[in-house]
Parts: structure tokens; C-alpha cells; sequence
């Protein structure tokens, strides 16, 4: 009963297969190995976009923060919503690689953007005026950090608010995969008037591995810069793009973000049967955040339950236990259904 | 015939073993791992340091600045050789973690700082006047960037030198398995006055991953919080751990650093009783930098062997080319004898 | 009717009467002329902190980011209220300076932190915890960007809870003197539990001088060479100490604010007995923010009047004007009650 | 007898009485008064570039900084001679407004750095390569650090090497004038090929004054928001435009810097005339290096006189004593004479 995070589980075997092939004899370091041309293929055709310059990458971090540094100067506002990732779980990492751009915040009820509310902050940003931070690049997460995840509509119309101001996008897809699933589109409609894509593989499967897709190619050469100066560019290059080849090969990536959406889906329906349970948020890909009774949370942790809880578990007796639980691709029915029993006894 | 790097080669398969074991199941993350508390015990027993802390880094660049910004602030120098690793070949690392620290350099014949060039260079350094830079750490390199290994009295009076000025050492160990097998030393003989050492596995049969051993724990902290901040802490940390301990296991390392150490020697045997080679500097371990005819040059071209060499071989046919050759542990004696008996040809 | 800024006004005729004594023969640079040393005296008499360190600064923009930066490390929240200075007219100046700190904002009715509101914003950012930003300073400003000054006690609240978690606590006092003559206490009973002041001088009658004054000795060092980091220390500064010396003597600096706050009193109170002019905030020293319709704001303007309207003229024509009205040492009765009296028609 | 530096002299009085009429009256902030626009177009007169953007700034550090941080990227080299002030004396201003560019430093006897040892020091830069800092400004020192002044053939030469490699030039003029009056040439012959000026005021007669001369626009409005975020913008500005209108009219800065000349001119005359005095470099402008014996040493420190001497005046009793002596503008030939006469006693 592991819902701790989609970071604690298991690569998939395939991936695991293909490192182990890839690890014959020599291979040009630094990205220049041949999988890595079948990687850029690759996702240049998903994306529909022949001219996206593409990177690897370890770890979430490290591509968001890369990424906006080389969409914004130091001087400016990046603007997201005020639970974004890059805000409160990267220790200022995004301020350290564009040397001190400043996040400037955005309610978000859900975690989901209110163009409106977007438009607001941007507007009452200096732009001209050299007493303020200038406007930035705007940053959008989905599937998001409360697990919800923008309509199609939704999200054209944040894209078009920066597009108003002439600003460029980031979309921080840490669980982009997740997200395409719950929407049942192409991936392409996700990154309609995006600059620039985070796309996550490492809680979807990967051992450590996200692609930089920047699709404004004239960002790309500062990219490389940034990337090998912060000690992200791996010399043996060969066990990134072997894991995204395998990512991308059969629909792999697909298939463990429907695994993923689907235990998450299992657990909702459970839950809404168990009158103690509230959803916090809609769930609307691998990730639930619920409350429930303080005796439910004690039976869960007893039976081995791994969740992350908010809020002391020694607070007052009668408070109930926020929780998030969080799927992945190896979540197993008879866990989540375990889960749920514990829960509702 | 590859000796381009050992950056190139692969990774040994009971490191891809011990990858595949660590795959089961779910594992706490970001370095809560079973398997990283054992790789830490290992270490401060290796190094007789019971105090130190110890973290694992993907990249050798990352590792060397998290070090150093670790240990220095951004008004202070940081001294080096004039062809440190830090210097050349890593775009500004060290300024960019450090938020600006200078390196300072040292002329050093055969990339090896004599005490005095050190001591020159620290004297004429600012301290408590505002207007110059202030002295910061020392940055020691061994196997250095021209294949030579400090000799462990050259190397305590180095360390002696910095400690006069009560200056910090960080050991840029990239190689380090190669320099203790060179010197038939204990790896403990190697750090004694050494404060932080990069200790290097990716070079040497990982795929990627070096320890930051960390004598001084009051540094330790803030080593967490610079990794985190750059991106460098990874979620499914399972996987650098396991490398790690696969390494330390058996003395995998040693014998890998042996084999390599081996093939080099064995380049260098031959090349002596070729006239129109000539070595460039002592190989003390794995690296051999040598000149030979422009003519040879293109018949191991044609062969298909692969090293870097420099000087345009376009330049003056007569002028011999400058190649640099690196052996890794799964060079073979076939591919080094058929390189000699090209060259010799 | 000039209420634009007090930054608009002319020096003091002592100041640059001073400025000209000053200029004559040579003077040891950098601080180290004779005038520096009685500065310092008298500031540590001032503040009854004989082991304080002092410097100055030409601008309080450079004090503010200079103080704060010795008092954080780049990886942690600086807290101040979500309308400070340092977040809205710095341009990301303490982010610059601090090597990309974060500015961690607390809600502010009338430009005050209430305690309780910062406690909760301290309380909620991470310490300890690798993934988020850490707790750093707290950054208070009185008078405050909307002209209200913190009782005393009000003041000690918010320096106590900054105790409570052990933070240090800066306090931007760009119009210090007219916070202090508001409240009619002594310089030492608002820097009660702070750690480091800007004093400021350029708003309150100098050509550009700022006194750092830390009282924490520990930080001295470091601030001293982040100053000549930045380009800061005057070689010529004996122009710098000459003006604050005639700030200091005879209590010139007090009498101006005094003049200042009286003028902003005259303000207030004629702006009391006109109906459609309405306050926005209570306003304790020199700076008054109200509401007029916009037809006084034109027969304002029409007149010479100057000062910062906020909303555009040229809006729906029956909304008020939102202006800012500050006073300066050089304000007359005439312009205010002729101001009061287009306001009035 | 105070030859220590030409920023411990006095500032002109005419610069002072200017100063004072500045004062008369309210003015608008921020370099938006009228005299700057005057000091605008008499900057871009006499540098024959109308369409030069140009900025007041009080420090030649920050000038300097804040250029070059405009031209060049984090990731660049700036190449400058091995003693330039901005590598020696600014404890590493350049890297901190830059966020971490490297200082590459070319051999340069007399402080000027010969065409081909600059060629050759770009030439060896990384440039497309990602593994090395790449190629950004060239930064050029005249009058240099050692009192030597490019010849014009020299100094075109230097700026031709750029544009070869098509990289920006910036020159440090803190001391503009004397160069040009040592030359007897026009501004614009030495600003031919310059991208960017630190035009001196501070060292010729002024307060703290230098401007920023920018012949390439498209790098203004960066440089202004570098300037304000790094706490440079000055809100009375109006004391720093007076200065330089001052300093600009009837040629009085021509005049001072004629003057100083002249000091050192006399003072190497006659130090020709005295056996023990060696002087160490050609003395091109206002600044002498000399040794002398330390017998002589200790007769003008007992005289009062007060120069920069290099080496511990307790060493070696037979040891000559270096010394730096700089000439302002307020120099009189009553002291030098006599400077020369307990010299040669």
C-alpha cells in the first residue's frame, strides 16, 4: 500500500531491459550517441514540431530550472500559481539557475490558474519602468500539484493570456503522461502555445530521466550552456536516452500513466462510498487528496500504509487526517482495494 | 581501439546487476534508502572518517561545485592549477555554483602545482584588505588532467601549504581509484588534510555517479541544501546508491582502476620502443599524452581507433600530432597491441 | 506644490555647506578620513550600541540589499510585507544581492505586518526540511510604503516573534527620523531587538547618504567586502560622512522631520474638512495617500501641482484619483494650505 | 606632498559651486532633470555618437561592472590584461554583476597587453564547444594600472583583434583624461571600436561621478535595470548631473587632467636627475613607478610625504622600496619639488 509518491516505485522492467543493451561497448558521450537522434525523432514527431530542439535531463528540478532560465533574465517575474512546484519543493532552485528572477504568485483555487487572475498579476507587473521586476515567462503545471488538471479550454485560454502580453510559456509536465491520459488527447494539444515543456518520465516509470522540448530553437544554445554549467550534461549520456527510447517505444509511457490514472480512479470511487472520506480536490489524474478520521488514519499507517499526511497525527483526537495519496504505474488493485477496506472499517 | 575517455566505455555488469536488484518494489527516496546508509558506512571506513558526511552526485562537474561553493564564499579565490579540470572544461561550473568565486591559477608543469607556485600565488592573494578577492580553498587534482599522480609527499605538502594559510582542501578525486592504485597506497593516505573529496566513480565503471565525501560535517548541511537548489538531489536516489555499493563491493573499484591503470601502461611500454613516439608527460595512471607522426595519425584513423588528439591534422604535415589516450577498465591487451603495432607499422 | 517625493527636495543649506568644508586638501579614502570616525560615534551613541558596526551607503536601495544579503544565505525566505519596498521598487534588487533569496510576502493591512500574520508565514516555510526555501530574515519598514508608522509596542511584537524562531531582523528605516519624531520616543526604543538598520538620510534633507548601521558586529566583515562587491565604497568618501555628520549635529535630521511630518499634519487635517477628499490610510509621518475626484485632481494638475496619482486620468470620468502626497523638510505652509485650496474649490 | 592617490585630492570648486546651484529647489528624480539631458548631448558631442546612450553612475567599480555584466553572458570569458584594476582591485565586482563570467587574463608588460597575446588568449576560448567558457568582451585599461597609456596604433589594434573574433569592447577611462591629454588626441580617437566607456570623473576632480558611454543602444535598457537592481540608480540624481555639466564645461576637465600630467611629468624629470631613482614603467600620464632607496624611503615618510610603497618598509635594509605615485589635479609644484628634494638629499 504504497501511495507515498510516483517517485518511490519501481522503473519498468523495459526500461530496465533497455539500459542493460545499451551498456555495450563504447558510445559517444555528452548526448552525441545514435539513440539519442531516435529520441529527438521521436518526440519532434509526437509534438508536431520538426524544429523543437531537445534535451535530456535528470531530474525535475534541474529541467524546470534550466528551462526558465533561459526563457527570463534576472530581472524579471516568473509568474505561476502560488502552490506551484518550482515555488514551494525546489528549495529556491529556480531563482539559483536564473540568478534571482523572482516567482511571482497567482491564487489558484485546486491549483488550476484562473486566466483572469493570470491577466491580473501580469498587468500589475512593471514592464518599462525601471523601479520593477519586468514580466516573465509564465509557468503552468499539469497534471497539478493538487492533483487536478486544466481542460483543453482551460489551458488555451492561460496560453493565450501570456500570448497577450507577448510572454513566453512554460508547462511543467513532471506528470504530463498522467495528464494526457486523464484528457484523452494528443500530445500536441497540450503544448499549443507552449515555448517550452518539461516532460517527465521519472515519476512515470524512468529510473531519473525528464526531456527538455523547447520548442523556440533560438533558446536551445543557451540551454546547452546552462545545462553543462549547472553539471547536468551526463558524459555517459547513453543511460538517459536509453531510458526515454524505451519510454516512447510501444506506448510504454502511455500505458503506465493509464495504470497510474486508473488505481487513482479505483481509489477515488472507493472512497466516495465511505462516508468518512471527503475529497479535497477533484482527482482528476494519479494523485488524491482526501481527509478522514484520525482512528482510519492510525489503522492505516498500523496495516504499513505509506501516504503523506499534513498536519500533526498528534493534533487534537477529533480532527480529521489530510492525506495525499499519490499512484503509479505499479499500483496494484488488490493494494488499493486493501487500502480502501482498512480505511472504511 | 577506444581510448577517447573513459567516459565512453561501459558500465561494468555487476554494476548493471546490482541496478536491476535495486529495482524491486517501492524505496523511500532522496537518499533514505537502506542501501545508502550502507554505502556511507563504507566510505567513512574506507577513508577512516567516522565523522564524514557523505552524498552521492550524478555528474563529476556537480559534484566538484557543490563542493567548492560548499566551502567558499563568493568574494574569495579558489586555488587551482592553470589546466584544472575545474578551470577548463566545465563552462564556469565552479563561478556559477559559487555565485562568482575566482579561480586563481597555479603554473603547474605536468598539471602538478609545485608547494611554492601554490604558496606564491595564496601570498599574493588578498586577506582582510577589501579591495581584491580573498583567499579561498585549494583545489587539488589527482590523476591530474595530464595523466600524472601526485606522489603522497608532493601531495601533504601541498595540503601542508594550505593549512599554513588555514585555507580548506578539496580533492578533485574524478579518478580517484586510478591515483591510489598508482601509488599502491591506502585510500585514506590520499584525503589526510584534505577537507571535501569528489570521490569519482563515472570515469572509472559507473554509469554515473560520484560520492561527495565531506570530512568537515559542518559542511554538510549546507551541501544538502546547495544539491537540492541545483537539482542535483534525485528522487529515486535507490539508483545512485546501488551503483555505489556495487562499486565499493569486492573491491570492484580497485580492480577496475587496476585494469585501466594496466592498459595505459601497457600504451606507454610500447610507445617507448617506438622512435617517433614521444610521451608528453609522465603516465602515472590511465592517461597518456603522446605525439607521433602525422602519418601514423591517420593510419590509426583509418583503423578506426579513437582518441583526441590536437592540433589540426590538417595543419603542417610535418608536424607531429599531439593525441591524448585514455584507458578504461574494459580495454583489452588485443586492442592496445593492435594499436601499438599500427603505430609502429 | 511639490508632494511627488521626498526624494525630490533640495539637501539641507548645512549639508552642503558641510559638503563644501569637506572639500578641502586631501583626505584619506574609503572611510578612513577623521569625519568617519566621529559618524560612527555618534550613531553608537544614538542607538546605545557601542559595539555596533556603521557604514555608509549612497543609496537605500544598495543599504536595504547590502544588509539583508549579509544577514540570509541565497536558499532562504527574507520576510517582509507583501507591499514592502524591497518587493515593489527595488526592481529584485535584495534578490541580486542575495544571489536569488526569496521575498516571502505577509498579508498587510495599511502596509503593517500584523504579528500573527507574520508567525503564520514563518510558521508554514520550511526548516530543516531539504525541498523548500529556509527561513531567513524578517524585513520590517516603519514609516511604512503607506505612510503608517508601528506603535512601539507593535514594533516590538513583530521583532519578538522573529525571536521566537531565532531570526534576525532588519529594519528599513529609509524615513526613520520621521517614524521616530511621529512617535516621540528615542532612536534606541525602535531599534529594540533589531539587527541591522538602514538609517536613512536622502529622503530627509541629504544629496544620497544612508548609514548601515549592524549591530551584530559579526556581520561587519562580510558586509564590508559585499559593499566593495557592489561598487559601493566610495573612494571620495569623505563627501558621504560629511553629509551625515551635518545630519547628526545639532539634531538638523529630527528638525527636518519634524518639518516633514508637520506638513503631511497640515495635509491631513485640511483634507479632513473637504468632503470628496477621502484618506486611504492613516497617515502618521509624511506621506498621505488619498482619493479626490478627478475633476480636483485636473484643476490640480492645471496648477502645477505634482505628486503620484494612481489610475489612469484619463479613466471613467466619475471615478476619484488615488494620489500619494509626500512631504518634505522644505514644505511650506503656502503650497500645502494653496494645495488645500484648489482641492477645496 | 600627497601623491597616494587621485582620489584622496579635493574636487574642484567649480564642481562644489555647482553642486550648490544644483540644490536650488525641487527637481525631478532619477536622471530625469534637465541637466542631464545637457550632459547627454554633451557627452554624445564630444564622442561624435549621437546616438550613444548615457548614464551617470557614482563609483568606477560599478561603472565598470555594470558594463561589462551588459555585454557579455554568465557563461563568457572577459579578457583583460593580467594587473587591470577590474581583476586586481574591484574583489570581484565584475563576477558578482555578471553572476559568475570569468576574468581570462592576458600577459601585459607596462599593464598594456600586446595584440598578439590577446589573439592568442581569445583563440585558445571555447566557442561553440560547451565544455568551456565561451568568448565575450574585451576589456581595455588606458591609462593603464601602471601609468602607461596605449598609443592610438596600439589601442586600434587591441579593438581590431575583437572585431576579428567580432567581440564587444569595453575600455576603463577612469582616468579618460589624462589618456587623452597624454596623447593630445580627440575623445573619439580612443572610443574607435569601443563598444562601451567608463568615462572617469571620480580621479579627475569630481565628487563621484563617472559615466557610462554605450555606443551600442540596443544594450541601454538592460543597463538601466542592471544599474537600479544593483542599487546605482541614484534618486537625486541631480547632484550627479551637476557634476559632470560641471566637469564638461570650459574644459575643465581638460584642465585638471593637464594639470596632473603635468605633476607626474615633473616628477619624472626629476627623478631622471637623481641616480638612486629607477623608474619601473614609462610614465605616460599622472601616475609614477619608482624605486628608491629605503634610506630616502624613510626621509619623505618622515617629511609627511604620503605615496602607495609595495614591500614591507622592515625588509631587506639594501632592498630598494617600490613605490606608486599619482598626481591629481590639485597638485603644486612648490610640493613636488619638494618631494624631489628630500629624494635626492
Amino acid at each position: 500500500m504504497h501511495f507515498a509518491s510516483d517517485n518511490s516505485g519501481p522503473a519498468h522492467p523495459k526500461v530496465m531491459e533497455a539500459l542493460v543493451r545499451a551498456n555495450e561497448g563504447y558510445a559517444m558521450p555528452y548526448g552525441a550517441e545514435a539513440a539519442m537522434e531516435r529520441v529527438r525523432e521521436r518526440l519532434r514527431d509526437l509534438f508536431e514540431a520538426p524544429d523543437a530542439a531537445i534535451y535530456l535531463v535528470a531530474t525535475g528540478t534541474a529541467t524546470n530550472s534550466l528551462l526558465l532560465a533561459s526563457m527570463c533574465q534576472p530581472w524579471q517575474a516568473i509568474f505561476c500559481s502560488e502552490v506551484a512546484h518550482i515555488e514551494e519543493d525546489e528549495c529556491g532552485a529556480p531563482e539559483f539557475f536564473s540568478n534571482g528572477a523572482k516567482l511571482s504568485l497567482v491564487p489558484a483555487p485546486d491549483a488550476l490558474m484562473p486566466p483572469e487572475a493570470l491577466r491580473d498579476r501580469i498587468s500589475r507587473t512593471a514592464q518599462g519602468v525601471v523601479h520593477g521586476v519586468q514580466r516573465g515567462p509564465v509557468s503552468i503545471t499539469t497534471v497539478s500539484e493538487r492533483g487536478t488538471v486544466y481542460s483543453l479550454p482551460q489551458l488555451h485560454k492561460l496560453t493565450g493570456v501570456a500570448a497577450e502580453f507577448g510572454l513566453p510559456v512554460h508547462l511543467d509536465g513532471a506528470r504530463f503522461a498522467n495528464a494526457m491520459v486523464s484528457l484523452g488527447c494528443r500530445a500536441a494539444d497540450l503544448t499549443q502555445g507552449v515555448t517550452t515543456l518539461s516532460f517527465g518520465g521519472t515519476k512515470n516509470g524512468l529510473l531519473g530521466v525528464e526531456a527538455a522540448v523547447i520548442f523556440d530553437p533560438d533558446l536551445a544554445w543557451e540551454f546547452e550552456l546552462r545545462r553543462k554549467r549547472a553539471g547536468h550534461l551526463f558524459s555517459k549520456h547513453r543511460f538517459l536516452s536509453a531510458q526515454m527510447e524505451a519510454y516512447l517505444t510501444d506506448d510504454l509511457w502511455i500505458e503506465m500513466a493509464r495504470a497510474a490514472n486508473a488505481a487513482a480512479s479505483r481509489l477515488v470511487a472507493g472512497m466516495k462510498t465511505i462516508p468518512e472520506a471527503t475529497l479535497l480536490h477533484p482527482s482528476h489524474a494519479n494523485i488524491v487528496y482526501a481527509t478522514f478520521p484520525r482512528a482510519a488514519h492510525r489503522r492505516l499507517q498500523d496495516a504499513g500504509a505509506q501516504f503523506y499526511s499534513m498536519g500533526s497525527p498528534e493534533g487534537d483526537p477529533d480532527e480529521p487526517v489530510r492525506a495525499r495519496l499519490v499512484c503509479d504505474w505499479s499500483a496494484t488493485d488488490a493494494n488499493t482495494d486493501r487500502f480502501l477496506d482498512i480505511l472504511a472499517d
